[in-house]
């Protein structure tokens, strides 16, 4: 039988917070024992999120009203910054999985550089073990605070990662061309996420400066065991979920294609496709926690595209962080996540 | 311990036959054993939706290749007119939920003129229970088959059958204004379909002659105990999912809202929102089995507007047809359906 | 030779000023002397809207800033209560079509009660004409100030008017379901406006007290000769641009056809369909001022739908304003309006 | 005063053939006189596209049927392969643009090995002068026929041909990122360009086959001298219209910039943005001629992305098409091409 772990979801009224109580409602160990969001305190969540109305869920209370007793495991859906004040407040036995970009970057001076202040917690910055399972999962057995991945990050460390430690590709030559729906960018309103300015159209923004690049440069240069610097374009897409990431290398397709089916052939949400198969699409993984790869030989030899896709909201946030969750609890990895897609 | 459930899906390659898939793969009762497709036969289900091709499912076969020993559940989600054609081939002790139009409609005469020819399959007409479980409960209990309703038909009977049944709206002003998403006219290709010719716009479609209307006659009439015509306007909208179907009634809005509060205190998927509430939206329901109807007063003495709102791949189609499954096999009603909506 | 206007755009940093300058850019009589925009005051119009930075266009100004000589005509895109208080600074000898809600209703305790607020320009009030050419084309010849109609009303107006005044409609059955863009509800960030909650999917708002109401109780119980009282249901759809206005009347069908082709045989920017051909779709009219009205036959006897296509920011705001203001300057009422739709 | 220009539209009843009549409805020097569609001969225009279906236009005929008296100008707007077959029975002295991919690769070799066939018209071949009027004007003030460019080359052939000229880039390290609209693809009805199958999602296709890099090795040799091979991956979103291209190259951005602010400083219809400043959009283009160009430096010193904006229907095909035409009648350039685009 299983033993059920209160949970507490802090920052519960966006996107990957309302997509946290998706995801907790049917997994079978995990039970919400209380939501803050400082703003709405007092609300329903059904007044905030009308799609979870019909679901048995505590109100909504601030940070301060919550009674930890009993709560063992806590998720942190805040903001960057806000978050490193929210997590350092937590009870000392509670296990978090953050889900903002506060807890990710190993260099503190490197934070202040992408965020533009001080952390607040630099003590918890230190024991922060980074949010992906692929790569982290023993350090995560034993974490008390994991730091959720960026959802652009871990859309192409997952196929790039694994290329660098084997030395199959070139880590001067590493382009980076996402594309990205607009969830990623929240729920707070601004002219730029209008649906009006969002549909029928694409644009680029960004272009050399997003913060999700802090992620690559940590985690492609402990990779590559030399300092990295990928090119890394960030598009918006006129679709709610999914990240594209098509990745240029100089590499050898069929190598590249064998390290990456070996090294994930046991990982149960992460999906190598055959080689030169069709490429992988956004809408094919949504809703899900499958992350899918798929390796092309390019005209010229000696190089190879890579395209990865993932559902933002779910590997790229919320669903990983259940699978962060359940390795740190001990329970089955998968345990809450193997729902399909949903498609059309 | 529950017993598992053999399983065929018979035309698994359309969307209705996907979503069954989907909402099977994490039912604890039920268990694919058997999935045909005439014309992709021998193909893997993840060739025709790669969505699923991480699933373990059969490989698509012909009908005739199915072996039938131990499988006592069939849902047949093939077109109107080769739905009767396969169900007929069905072993007896196996039951059948079909999603077709082919076996609604009690009168073998409405049937022909509706579709346009002669139903082959008469026999199994006079056993089919039609498939609003919130209606039929009791008849599915025992049904070996059952008759999935139209999408557009059940969204707007659920609202409407109480009405009527109470005698609190006048059967002789009813009009249904309905907007579909894409995915209830198939996969099937057409001019019509493309993507470039449904988005960033809406028309209103077979104005007057749409085949559910039929449907309505049907149901309505029973429930108001006479003959009603209701006036049904489907409208085409550039979405996947949801029907919204916007209803004006002659009738008081409160003597109504009370009349659904307490037809529907108890169902687990028809959520009657309170009078005169913001009116439900498709995109809130999206993935999930759910029903929500509101009830507003018009401007208008005596007059009432009720908005209904569901997935028509689920409520509509393929998660009502497992809800009804449930019942005829005497399982929780609810079971293999608990899934939150998806949103955004 | 024509004659070139110096023209005025007062609130130009808006989606109606936005379109105002696209059309007005090819409308060979016009010319922009003059761009207001309080809060982005010293901006380019190419940093508000930049798909107009290419073309020569004033830097936008506050409205104390205009240089009005020469200047003999200007529209005012502003919203609501804000336009009033413009509209009375503007010259005397000034032309002005205002697409604000603020001089459309006659009765000022009607505009008090549905705006919320004392009008506070009443005398201007009192010399507006209401800006639907095809109505009031004769008054505006002379006008000083026309009041751009609301773009639900002008979808619905269209086809009711003339039934109403040739008595072929019943004025007590009368219902209105329109369809709206995301447009119409204008360029200010609201959580309500955001893609992720626009997108796939559809609802209905303000049911029964949205503010058009008051212009189809003005105008549909002028053309009735007694008070009218229609019901009225807008819904949000997931596109940029179009209202369709599907209405539900008593009356024949033949009839309704037969008056509105008569009425509108000359119009240039209203097209009748056969009667019973397919009903007409926004996306057929998408950047045009037309529109385009279809007549159905309804199942029940003596019933008839009708449905009415346009553009809710070509013929339903800035197209009808330039239309209008052609009329008031002796020019072709067509002219600078003659582009194509825009399809795909 | 302008003479006027008979013209024939061969192959009408695509999107780039209706995009034609779009555009040359409101063109002052050209008429349309002919219009043909074989399987759709017989038919009306707006029958086929009922956008159009308000205009004055020749009803659709076979090939064979076209009273070429008086034609002086034809647009050839069929598929690949069968263009030819019909080019090459217009009367000698007709001034052709063709829209296919049929006249674009001077060499006939590359011809038959990417689009799988012999060329039929091989003469006409070595006649044809691309249709690029940025790189070939003076060609084609007395050419007689003009070979439309593909959408993908020009959007990348736009920012990358000037670079290669002025050798400010390496020509062994071109990334050409492309993503379109659906309408590129054609309005044949199949399973891939269903709404259901493009919304919501991103994909990227014919991964280094892409039938457009033939023209990128013909056009970016010819630019550099020698031989180049780009990597091209095309991308399909969830829009109707546009291209963005992001182009990764090696070199310096401001060497980069100023050769292409310098060369397209009096191009009408090609707008390079200043260096450093937010990347054109697609939307901002939508439904005119106009193509942007931004430059940005990239974190890796001596590295550039450059992207590149244009509407796919326009500047991609139709819209250049004319361009063209109106470079070989000796009309100004801009004629009938100076709409504002469309937004939102």
């Amino acid at each position: 039988m299983t033993t059920t772990h209160k949970t507490a979801i802090l920052g519960a009224s966006g996107y990957t917070g309302a997509e946290l109580v998706r995801l907790i409602h049917t997994h079978p160990a995990f039970e919400i024992s209380a939501m803050t969001a400082d703003r709405k305190a007092g609300q329903a969540m059904g007044a905030v999120f009308p799609h979870l109305a019909h679901l048995e869920l505590p109100v909504l209370s601030r940070m301060e009203e919550v009674d930890w007793t009993g709560i063992d495991l806590a998720f942190c859906a805040m903001p960057h910054a806000t978050a490193q004040q929210a997590v350092i407040k937590v009870p000392e036995r509670v296990r978090i999985v953050d889900l903002s970009a506060d807890f990710r970057l190993r260099d503190i001076d490197a934070y202040a550089k992408w965020y533009g202040h001080e952390h607040l917690a630099p003590e918890l910055q230190k024991i922060a073990v980074y949010g992906a399972p692929e790569f982290y999962r023993e350090e995560m057995r034993t974490a008390r605070l994991i730091a959720g991945t960026g959802c652009f990050a871990i859309s192409a460390l997952l196929p790039l990662v694994p290329l660098l430690e084997a030395g199959v590709i070139d880590p001067d030559h590493i382009i980076i061309d996402s594309k990205t729906g607009i969830t990623g960018a929240g729920r707070a309103p601004s002219e730029r996420k209008l649906f009006s300015e969002v549909t029928e159209g694409v644009d680029a923004y960004n272009i050399a400066k997003h913060r999700h690049t802090a992620e690559f440069d940590q985690e492609l240069s402990k990779a590559a065991g030399r300092a990295v610097v990928a090119s890394f374009t960030p598009h918006l897409l006129p679709m709610n979920r999914g990240i594209l990431a098509t990745i240029y290398v100089h590499g050898e397709a069929d190598a590249a294609h064998e390290a990456l089916a070996r090294r994930y052939a046991d990982e149960p949400f992460v999906d190598v496709l055959p080689l030169g198969a069709p490429a992988p699409e956004t809408r094919h993984v949504r809703g899900s926690n499958l992350a899918r790869i798929g390796v092309t030989a390019d005209r010229q030899k000696g190089r190879t595209i890579i395209v990865s896709a993932l559902d933002n909201l779910v590997k790229g946030a919320s669903g990983q962080a259940i699978q962060c969750a359940n390795i740190a609890l001990g329970l089955p990895e998968t345990m809450g996540l193997e729902a399909a897609p949903l498609f059309p």
